[in-house]
């Protein structure tokens, strides 16, 4: 083979790798980690900042103190915007709190700048929000019989842990179910403390809502269905999700009635 | 005093507070820098998750890159667009680099997702750049003799640092010149290391771009009228910094020529 061909080989290697649509998936589930961390990052220094000029604001929902902060005038309240926001009651709340504060003037600039910082803040919340949707058909699309298991953000998460579907198809199922608990595994080899019973399963609601006695059960009843749809879904491409949640179904009920 | 009087009392104590400016400029410093975290990160996923699609695009602004994602079709690429953002020559390169791309298709949704990622890079660079300008506003009012000597980003980050104008002002040359090594500083009192020579200093250009053994001298000459001038924004109001630069420009000629 001339050099020109070798090259061309190559080319055409590399390019079946990168059409591993997985790939796109863990870029995302990355992206969609990475918005979450700076986004509230950034909606602290919000309630900091807003805090010199209005400190008694108390929103339970960040998108709705980022859309106060955007409407509120705390010298002339618009109560309409505001209950459209929060509800009549809260609003009112809000207009009792505004009468006594103890916040200063920021100048217009300064509450522009701090407007700006809100925008951001919800710019990037609906930018997390359609990469989740988006997540969620690229992980059905990888892994049907997963995503008919659990769920498919938890699924992404899955794969995006393990490096790829095939990594994560490749694994037995005790791996699976300690996924995202390395350290505590590896301080488990090395110290002898307790073995991790689970890590990223752990946000199973079936794990995270069960007595801790059965949490370690149940995650290992998880991670064996886990690992044969993995291999349905990496290797014989067949669709065999229905069946094995039922037996999942079955041995979950078996569990809870002891 | 009933009880009404004094909540009156302490609320106006609070406001006092809270009329300090240089508040306003922390918070602002601060928030450019979690931008800046957080634009950087997110705009290295950009690059990985594009990467798949056409992984041989290579430019040197994260802006132009950004600019590229949104407005280039590996496929179908628009030269005239593309020589806009970078120019001719390098426009030529992009083609040529397109033409034997490696990369795979991620289909039209996946584009537009990726393509929202470097709307978002460019948003929060936007919004950076517009906070930096509002904050060297701030600072010169804050402190006009300092900001004199030195830049007003370099101005601000000090004050961010120390916590407020008042705490800066009450600081001594010698601590001033180590703001930010704090680190380094703890470790030469325990453990008998060389002191630190420079901080958030390192950052003015007479100390990065001097010769390693003069910045040491350079970074304390600048303490040294950095703290007067700080003495003069926050007690006296007098501007003096005209004086003081001068002194100092004479000083660092000095050491100059050695």
């Amino acid at each position: 083979m001339g050099r020109e061909e070798l090259l061309e080989k190559a080319r055409a290697g590399v390019k079946e790798a990168y059409l591993e649509r997985d790939r796109q998936l863990i870029q995302c589930v990355n992206a969609i980690d990475e918005l979450d961390r700076a986004g509230n990052l950034l909606f602290e220094r919000l309630q900091e900042w807003y805090g010199i000029y209005f400190p008694e604001l108390r929103v339970n929902e960040p998108e709705k103190y980022c859309e106060l902060v955007l409407k509120v005038d705390r010298k002339n309240l618009d109560m309409g915007e505001i209950s459209k926001i929060v509800g009549e009651g809260k609003a009112k709340e809000i207009e009792e709190r505004a009468g006594r504060s103890i916040g200063v003037e920021l100048g217009e600039k300064g509450l522009d700048k701090i407007r700006e910082l809100a925008a951001e803040v919800l710019d990037m919340r609906t930018l997390r929000d359609s990469l989740e949707k988006y997540e969620v058909v690229v992980a059905k699309e990888v892994c049907p019989n997963l995503t008919y298991l659990i769920d498919a953000t938890l699924a992404a998460k899955l794969i995006a842990h393990a490096g790829s579907l095939k990594r994560l198809a490749n694994m037995p199922a005790s791996t699976i179910q300690v996924l995202g608990a390395e350290k505590a595994l590896f301080k488990h080899l090395r110290q002898h403390t307790k073995p991790p019973k689970h890590g990223i399963l752990f946000q199973h609601p079936w794990v995270n809502c069960a007595p801790k006695k059965d949490r370690g059960r149940i995650a290992r009843l998880l991670s064996t269905k886990i690992a044969i749809a993995l291999k349905a879904d990496f290797y014989t491409k067949n669709f065999i999700a229905e069946k094995l949640k039922a037996a999942l179904d079955k041995r979950m009920d078996e569990i809870r009635k002891g």
